[in-house]
């Protein structure tokens, strides 16, 4: 079952169209569809059926750009996935309400699962949607939190992009019958590969192409931004460069062209590139490792080749 | 079982406080609670466990509080029950997130009921949010449509607000195993009893108790809103006073006394009260005639006198 398109069959020709369309706009935008895809590869690993997981799939995927929409309208983001954003191309208030309807909509595709297991799916689900609310709002604390430690970073990212994955490869194996211990590894293996691949995604905001990566190259620099990359840097540079650094981030600039240039010299400076590459690929390692104790077989092999893509990737 | 406690006693201490705190303060703020009340009384009538729908009671209170909160954003309100709104004493991000997190939180509350029937009660739950939602755009929509007809106006109040009330009633019944007839019976009273409440609603915004109202009265006049009572009006003008309202509705005003004392003296020229109460009045009937069809006990009676409570209320 090629889940990409499944999910690009939904129908939302629907009125009122000012509700729908917006929806159908962002899912259409595509993006790599890696937590669908992580639920069905997790199911057909231990031989579950194709049909019974793919509700579940695609409802992670619109839950996923629910929160994508809803983070637009409060990061003030322009460009998602090279488009102008809902609320850009519509307005807040498209924004708010289309992505209400998307959340209830994920709630509506997950229903589609086999009754018997519906209760432990949404209980899943549930947890998973809340974690990432309070990943968020952690997000936004920081903001205005004087000093954030790598640990209180790290939990952040862990709910608010871990989670998701770990939660799509645990559903796909309970759908399949797995046992408790192996739906644990993959939950486990999820999260290692999500923190790999926020820390990535942090990595690429600086160093990233800005032809393919979508959004604005330097975005967390322009805005202050704690990332992991950031907080590297801050733990690996002497008080001079830590005072450089400070200094950059004490401004809001309107051209950031100069300050991302700089802030970008002083990380490579310290070695925060190679430093952050190396938590990547830790993480990776670690994840590799969980799956080989799993079965092995091709589902295994497709992880294996998603965990380093995702490792490795680019945009 | 007192479920306006059960719903007080529900537990926000939770981390992050930013995101639990807004939660809190919307769900303590009280209300009437009339639709848990109803999804209790509906089940009551058919002799149902209070234990087994009271989380689906819950869920239909937190999720009304949901839509109030993302509303009241959009609407840019100021003011509700008598206190300052989430976006006011917090800001708008927090009303988003608090506001997201409190739908799933009402997902989480309805996974409670029994096993057996959640797939129904969510399928229910699933289709009344979308109609909300939908509601919602029609509502936006006809803000800037030139031309609403009332016939437009009730399917959209039907979407925003009737079918909350509906759905409860028929939860209620569902879980006390009515029969499907007797279902759709207790889903169209509340259809009517909702409709009434609305209608009602737009009455209170021009000719409520500004003390006991929670709202500023006179709002849907100031910002030019196309409510039944604006609509009746204009259908009952002569058009001499057709052109006068009209005037009025096309400005935008800092301070709107005097536009609402004029809209007012408007608005009773022509009978737009009496007319508007008639409506009330005819929707609550119809309701109580649906109940006469239903078995007659303790519960229905408290629906009837639900039902009356709600048209001659005056807050």
């Amino acid at each position: 079952m090629d889940i990409n398109s499944e999910i690009l069959q939904l129908n939302w020709k629907r009125e009122p169209y000012g509700l729908y369309e917006p929806i159908e706009y962002t899912l259409a935008a595509g993006g790599k569809r890696v937590r669908p895809q992580l639920a069905m590869i997790a199911c057909e690993l231990f031989g579950g059926k194709a049909e019974e997981i793919a509700p579940a799939a695609m409802a992670l995927e619109v839950f996923h750009n629910f929160t994508l929409l809803h983070d637009d309208v409060m990061d003030h983001a322009e460009v998602r996935r090279g488009r102008p954003t809902v609320h850009v191309k519509w307005n807040e208030n498209t924004a708010i309400l289309s992505g209400d309807q998307m959340l209830i909509e994920a709630y509506k595709l997950l229903s589609g699962v086999p009754a018997d297991k519906l209760p432990t799916i949404l209980q899943l689900f549930n947890k998973m949607a809340t974690e990432i609310c309070e990943g968020q709002q952690y997000d936004v604390d920081f903001e205005s939190q004087a000093h954030v430690t790598i640990e209180e970073y790290l939990k952040m990212i862990r709910l608010k992009t871990a989670v998701l994955l770990a939660t799509a490869l645990k559903m796909g194996s309970y759908i399949a019958d797995a046992s408790a211990e192996q739906q644990d590894m993959l939950y486990e293996f999820g999260i290692h590969i999500g923190l790999a691949f926020q820390i990535q995604d942090d990595i690429l905001d600086v160093w990233g192409n800005p032809e393919t990566f979508g959004k604005a190259v330097g975005g967390d620099i322009s805005c202050n931004k704690k990332t992991f990359v950031a907080l590297t840097a801050m733990q690996l540079a002497d008080s001079a460069t830590r005072k450089e650094l400070e200094q950059w981030f004490s401004q809001t600039l309107l051209d950031n062209t100069e300050k991302i240039a700089a802030v970008k010299v002083l990380y490579e400076q310290v070695g925060t590139r190679t430093k952050c590459e190396e938590a990547v690929e830790q993480h990776t390692t670690q994840a590799l490792h969980l799956l080989k104790l799993l079965p092995q077989n091709q589902a295994t092999e497709h992880l294996r080749q998603l965990a380093n893509k995702l490792n490795t990737r680019n945009s």
